[in-house]
């Protein structure tokens, strides 16, 4: 059975650390209590995670590794995401730090197409470091920045590419300036005889990037950049694999994203992108978010906002049964309770704890 | 003009706050150094982010509050998040904690088509919290999955989630899952009159994700789940308002991102999904990071690994001119440097400051 060998850094009391470690191999997969994953041998051997070390480092923080059966990710790359570091990303006392895939995930993901030789061989430079600047700043024209190409190509620069926070903008569309930096980079190459390789940006939704590339593929653009941490890896793998015939550069803007407070996350950002519902860990469970962000983040989702639906909080992460009248009582009725792995605790019993649950809110809620 | 008022907590010291906050209205916007972005009235008026007010709270961080042009993210799902967190996110520092959209963009986002209304009228449940749960786990076939829905609709739970584990793996494809789970939900309304809202869990990249979407919605599915910081958010924005006509549920994996460590997201996870080229904030400029981060990221974009091809390191984040040759030697010839704002800060300087950029690049690798 092919592993996907995937390093955690833990914080917590090195005492702790094979609990712990162990913990994470059922939350990336199962996501249900040992017992309950075990009772199938399916699922027990080809399925849940295996801690195979724990090192305690000089500072006192561990490095645990856990295999996963690979067939856990289904080769897709979103999933791989999950399998990787999904649920156990909410925990503040883990960070992932190192993985290991096999070769059939390399083969299924396959990586880059062109690379450093394939830029090399697009740029003509050999032996020595490229040389790269941005055009920018942001609001400046189409020919302002033909401009700065111009100048950038003659003095030799091998790649000039937009700065990441160029989209469409009114006062400089893509296409406008896409095709203006292209055409200052031939005048440039007709006299000089250095063809600039000029990379585009490309940003916005799914549809859009991927209209984007078509249209400077077609001008002549011979590799464009994105951002993959703002638009999704998933979004970035189907970019590479499925749509871009030129290389394609990745630029680390929003690579930092936890450091979104949960209220403005949960609450805001993703009620202002669509969801109806949105599912959070809370302070009832095995995450410890603390009770006023919890509350801070439900009255965020229904709060009145521009004309905007409000949004169903649903308050997850390890709920027990025996929590669920006091969660219900702390968010109102305008909640969903998620209480998942503590109905199937007990062998024989799964009606009557759903039953149990189903009793629990509505006798909380009157 | 519309702003977009946009909250961050700081670390440092509150002497340096004003100083921090304005190098974040700036990095957040244009970019280059402030004289670069004055130089052009239109930008200096129209793009600059303006620091607002910044308060001093009682543990000694601070809030410092910064208002953009709305028109600097071009009303577009991806844009927003470069503007309101792209490169700020990579200080450590520095968190998000508060947003406060203007209407035109709500409008333009359009936040929940169904909300809490929606779905209190797809389920029926009025006056009280609601109730879910998640058929798991990851292991089962479609055939014990859908039993497990049974009981839980049969003890009239409203919501049966799948787990965000379920993906499209070979012992239990997704077309059979969803079809096997939402037949069980049929078979008990028949039985008991409760119609259970089923929800399957949509994973992949974006083609992958609206394809699903197409499968569940014909097969009856009246409502899907996604994980937004799995997809990205912008993907989640085109599922919500492209191609999704039933609810859809937000499900919070990956949301934690920020604790990959740097080596593994730049120097592994974006050549494992096919970056050409990783852009990278390096230890020479403004995020200091630690030289063996840096020196790990570039070694691994460029070792052996299950035969995928190199990816070009392209070390930026502010390298100034007179640090250039010192960065060649560090990381050697497979690699590009990217130099941005320091080359425009000298006005009428353009061409000799990018020539002695291309001049020590040649030369230290010499």
């Amino acid at each position: 059975m092919e592993l996907l060998r995937v390093r955690y850094r833990l914080e917590g009391n090195p005492a702790d650390a094979e609990a712990r470690a162990e913990a994470i191999a059922l939350e990336q997969t199962v996501e249900v209590p040992k017992p309950v994953a075990m009772r199938e041998p399916f699922i027990a051997r080809e399925i849940v995670g295996r801690v195979e070390s724990i090192e305690v480092s000089s500072d006192g923080s561990q490095r645990a590794t856990i295999a996963y059966p690979v067939a856990t990710t289904a080769l897709d790359p979103a999933q791989l995401l999950g399998v990787m570091f999904g649920n156990t990303s909410l925990h503040a006392d883990v960070s992932c730090v190192d993985f290991d895939p096999p070769a059939s995930l390399c083969e299924a993901l396959a990586g880059p197409r062109a690379g450093v030789a394939g830029l090399r061989e697009l740029t003509g430079v050999r032996g020595r470091a490229l040389t790269c600047t941005a055009v920018k700043p942001l609001g400046h024209s189409p020919k302002a920045l033909a401009d700065l190409l111009r100048t950038f190509a003659r003095a030799g620069i091998d790649v000039v590419k937009d700065d990441q926070g160029l989209a469409n903008h009114e006062f400089c569309p893509f296409e406008a300036r896409v095709a203006a930096c292209l055409a200052a980079a031939e005048q440039v190459a007709d006299e000089t005889g250095h063809r600039v390789l000029y990379v585009p940006n490309l940003i916005g939704t799914p549809e859009r990037v991927f209209g984007q590339l078509r249209f400077a593929e077609k001008c002549g653009a011979r590799a464009v950049m994105v951002s993959p941490m703002l638009l999704g890896l998933p979004t970035f793998w189907e970019l590479c694999h499925r749509h871009a015939s030129v290389p394609v550069l990745a630029h680390p803007s929003h690579a930092g994203a936890l450091r979104y407070a949960p209220e403005l996350l949960f609450g805001k950002l993703l009620r202002l992108y669509g969801a109806d519902a949105v599912i959070f860990v809370g302070y009832a469970g095995r995450f410890g978010i603390p009770r006023a962000t919890c509350a801070a983040i439900a009255a965020n989702l229904r709060s009145e906002w521009h004309g905007l639906a409000a949004s169903l909080p649903v308050p997850g992460g390890g709920i027990e049964l025996r929590d669920v009248a006091e969660v219900v009582r702390f968010y109102g009725h305008d909640a969903m309770l998620l209480v998942g792995g503590s109905l199937q605790l007990e062998p024989g019993q799964l009606l009557e704890r759903s039953c149990a649950f189903v009793d629990a809110v509505r006798g909380a809620s009157a």
